[in-house]
């Protein structure tokens, strides 16, 4: 028996997430399929997060286990041959047998990027968030600061979820700008239900002077979501890095 | 009466080239058709080039003549409101009333863009060509250069044309490699039917050894189009600057 891990990226423009579900066509459903067509066999398969509907990704992993014998260089060739156009895999290495892309994720980095244009773009339709306002990277970059640690991040959190323990830690988060993109990038241990997207909703805030900084403060503490920002849009964001620290191949 | 000339960009995956055409859906009509809701009169437009069926522009000129006063910044949001998502505006302005996007352009830029991986990539689907086998950007550096100057381009012009003058002024050639893509810029005072899709297309024949500087000479001064390269599928290519030297405006 393989355990196989799989490095794949996708829009999920067309697609409710990640995860499985009843109502809805998803990313892991493809995934499976053109595995079970690849290898004749159905093979269940661990992601290493869940993914909001609309949200991209440039790198996710996931594992599962067969006993094919197709070396890792065909699987990404046959596995793309299956796949939709708008999933695609680029790495495919043999694991340990109890590596599990989920629990064994040292930590994930996001990208939300902005289209800071009061004009659309024929290219980046689905692929960023177009926001008319001008935004200032550095009002941002400084509020978004005060994010890094490990916090109680409740008030970051959506209230569709019944997940109790609602601390993490932020590594890192920087806002930069290239022309009229402005992308801000946040990695961390782990992220609530929506958690990157209400703290660009947030962000947006401070862009607009409804908040300063003591108020992500008090956001903070607060544990409150109705304190936060609003969800920024899905199409946006992107699962850009994800960590597998100390886990030997 | 004012003369309008618009920007646009478009992604040309969905469209039979710009120019309207009897049997396939082009860009030209869709910017005739949102031109003649926005301002409720139909104008004859003029385009900077033909483009063939699936070529993108990263920026395309095209003018109009109008009754109409809608200011230039309502003008752009306007029609990006009645323009599919993969075609949009991005400037306009007024110009005298005898300029002409196509006679009055004095040159314009490609770029060619490959995706050089042997594993497909779900974002550039449509957007890049996938090439397999290693580029040598420099290679490709030292034949195009040959290209630069004013010459005969009669054997990398489609057969498929009964044009007389087959010389052209090429100003510029250049490929640059960033990690997995490479782009080739060619600029000149303008190109015959396929001519940057063949130029394109001899190069990877150099890129493989098929042919060397001496026989790109050759092509040139042979005037026949068989001796020539392939031409480069229309998915990689974008008409990226479009000039206009000397206009008052």
């Amino acid at each position: 028996m393989r355990n196989i891990m799989l490095t794949i990226r996708f829009n999920g423009t067309a697609y409710c997430g990640y995860q499985v579900q009843k109502n809805g066509i998803t990313i892991a459903e493809k995934v499976q399929d053109a595995i079970e067509k690849l290898t004749k066999t159905r093979s269940d398969i661990k992601g290493c997060s869940r993914t909001d509907s609309g949200v991209h990704a440039y790198m996710y992993c996931l594992n599962f286990h067969t006993i094919s014998t197709i070396p890792c260089n065909k699987m990404i060739q046959g596995l793309n041959r299956f796949l939709p156009q708008d999933i695609s895999v680029y790495d495919c290495k043999d694991m340990q047998i109890d590596f599990h892309a989920r629990y064994h994720c040292s930590g994930k980095e996001y990208v939300y990027i902005f289209h800071n244009s009061y004009n659309r773009d024929a290219f980046l339709h689905n692929l960023a968030y177009q926001y008319g306002y001008n935004i200032d990277e550095n009002k941002i970059n400084d509020a978004g600061k005060l994010l890094i640690g490990t916090h109680d991040f409740k008030s970051f959190c959506s209230v569709n979820t019944d997940i109790q323990d609602t601390v993490r830690t932020i590594y890192d988060f920087k806002a930069v700008r290239e022309n009229d993109i402005v992308k801000i990038y946040i990695s961390g241990n782990g992220f609530l239900f929506n958690m990157v997207r209400i703290i660009v909703g947030t962000m947006l805030w401070v862009n607009s002077d409804r908040l300063n900084q003591d108020d992500i403060k008090n956001i903070l503490h607060g544990k409150d979501r109705s304190l936060a920002g609003p969800t920024a849009p899905a199409h946006g964001l992107y699962l850009n890095k994800v960590f597998y620290d100390n886990i030997p191949t």
